[in-house]
């Protein structure tokens, strides 16, 4: 049988067996509503507040400050969209005005070119509505937006900076601590100004420190850190009011309706445990992991591209363009010799269009479109680099072969 | 040890074992993302597949007329403003307006006053932020709406008409047949109106059927019928256009972004299926159990007074008043003997206020303060009626002799 090796950790993460250890009794006998009174309801409740302070541990957060929701996704609506809907001078849904100091203005919103499409699409959403203007910060051809840039964008109506901590198809890693001070001077002039970071890929992989950073609002999601899909969170900086989006109950102090998704919730407070206690570790092993497979490709392989900057990035992400190949047809090859790997964001697979994060570095869409993510995890090993290096180089050598006998 | 008996079934439910079984290989092996294009992609998007299958079997749907979500709130959430903000005259989110015959109006969207807190907090929303008028219609003393207010209440720019199918706390059963056929005369005349039900409590409780019933939108939740918390549906009939609420990648056709929780969804399918395979004789067997335990009551405590009509009801949920007592005195009570019961919704616990479920259907403030829900599920056998009416006829005969002498 065909041994099979995934290395798309970055599009979604094998569940912990610790993770689902800790979440079964909740899927069996401890199945009460965390709303209800009784004994029941008790322990759910101390259940999810246990996750909570597991959760606020792994960002230095305070546990109040937490927010579950559905997801990675989730977590970036509620940051932005209500954020901006709380900050609305009469309570409407966005179409409202800001009042800056020269009269009635839209609202300005400075956010990168290279944002996770529940960001992007976020945006968009909001640009079409109007009432919103958008600044996309280049991120040049290393991945990496210019703190210069930023400042230059900062208009009298900015509300919202809605930055990225670590990139999901190159692993770049953005200076949110600088944009946190940068934020933190332009409110000591009094201005009205947030801070949001989509810390998605960037939790268990590399330190997330809330006051480090100095964020007002940070997305994290459980299926990137060896929890199930359906689970994340939203830090929200102790004042920062939110316009809930999920309307019903009194959950989660009335920010996010709906009945606790208990074990969902237990099981994020326990991958978010385990990434505290095994980040500095993990993110040796990762590393080495992805350098010795770089250093294989580049010996073995001619005409490869590296995405991204080499210092500042994740130790789990190598996103490699090959050229004269279609990263899909890569994908597809790797796939029959039974190793999984990614063409760029899961969120954005079924899109014919080369990557836009890709083409952002400045890349030629040729490359673009050769790009492919290696994204290493937890349960890989060096076996697992081997496997790689012995299926890749022929991989790319067949199909550039076929791609000049197309010609 | 106490045996604790669990008669709570309407503010959440045990997860089957069969769902747990069924979910396990996705908590483990079979972990991949969905949108993923390699092997562990499609291993999970077969199973979603296979998930909402299994899902539009129970309700009659298309397969493609399912919308996986985080929950009911969240189905209500996105079916009550996704519709709207569809049917904006212009992309804005709520605050636009509706232009009816007579010139430029507000939209008008017609529900009841015995909503679950996740479709009427929604309302109570949109009517703050403005552009909406709502009519609330009554729901009189056994808890049913008339069709006869209905019509009247339908005016040229009424869009939406959101009436649950059965109540949460009382179990009442709405004429969403009826309904559904005034909102297909409606619309033969050439008016665009929709239909949304809320059938979180129904489903898998009494048939639903979204033909017989001719709606739009109907919302179904995952804890409800022995699945997990943290996923539900919405049914969206073929044709009908929503503003996803989730904006992310392009998951569930762009309708609600966001990586799909597989496992939750995997669970939901199984349930659905048993759901339906069980509906008959779960019917009965509740219908017994609850019928049973009233007679039981009323033959061993005097002043009790039955909430919601005898007839058009839920088999499974039997709430009552008892005089001169507070109803959450009672439960405590009940909980510290072992038995969970509840004085509403779980989703507005917290309130001190007595239940605005009881209070619409005309009862006093001592009634509805006296109110308790009983909810039996699929777990609960004839032992469990014994020991309620075992304990239940002393707890209440204490607590009335405790007031008595307080007064």
């Amino acid at each position: 049988m065909l041994r099979r090796i995934y290395l798309d950790n970055s599009a979604t993460t094998p569940i912990a067996p610790e993770v689902v250890d800790a979440m079964l009794p909740y899927l069996k006998d401890k199945f009460g509503n965390a709303s209800s009174i009784h004994f029941f309801g008790q322990e759910a409740r101390a259940a999810v507040d246990k996750a909570r302070h597991q959760t606020a541990v792994l960002i230095n957060s305070r546990p109040a400050e937490i927010v579950f929701t559905s997801g990675g996704t989730e977590s970036n609506n509620l940051a932005i969209r209500g954020l901006l809907e709380s900050q609305a001078q009469k309570p409407d849904r966005g179409g409202g005005r800001y009042l800056d100091a020269r009269g009635e203005s839209k609202r300005h919103i400075i956010t990168t070119a290279i944002e996770h499409p529940a960001v992007k699409s976020v945006c968009e959403d909001l640009e079409k509505l109007g009432g919103y203007e958008f600044t996309y910060l280049p991120a040049y051809e290393n991945g990496v937006i210019r703190i210069e840039d930023l400042k230059d964008a900062v208009r009298d109506h900015t509300v919202l900076i809605s930055v990225m901590m670590a990139n999901d198809e190159i692993g770049t890693l953005q200076p949110v601590e600088e944009i946190g001070r940068l934020v933190k001077d332009l409110r000591s002039e009094g201005r009205k100004i947030w801070f949001h970071t989509d810390a998605v890929q960037a939790a268990g992989k590399t330190p997330v420190d809330v006051e480090a950073i100095g964020c007002d609002l940070l997305s994290i999601s459980g299926h990137k850190i060896y929890a199930p899909k359906g689970v994340g969170a939203l830090y929200v900086r102790r004042g920062v009011r939110l316009h809930a989006q999920n309307i019903g109950g009194r959950q989660e102090r009335g920010v996010r309706g709906g009945t606790e998704s208990v074990p969902n919730i237990v099981a994020f407070g326990k991958a978010c445990e385990l990434a505290a206690e095994e980040l500095t570790e993990s993110m040796s092993k990762l590393g080495e992991l992805r350098d010795r497979f770089e250093q294989g490709v580049f010996e073995h392989i001619d005409n490869v591209t590296r995405n991204g900057d080499v210092e500042h990035r994740l130790p789990n992400i190598s996103n490699l363009s090959f050229s004269r190949i279609e990263g899909e047809g890569l994908l597809i090859n790797l796939d029959m010799q039974g190793v999984a790997v990614s063409t760029g964001s899961a969120c954005s697979s079924g899109s014919l269009e080369p990557s836009p994060v890709i083409r952002a570095l400045g890349r030629t869409d040729e490359l673009a479109r050769g790009a492919i993510r290696f994204s290493f995890g937890r349960f890989n090993c060096d076996d697992d680099v081997d496997r790689i290096l012995e299926v890749l180089p022929s991989a790319v050598e067949n199909l550039r072969k076929l791609a000049r006998a197309r010609v």
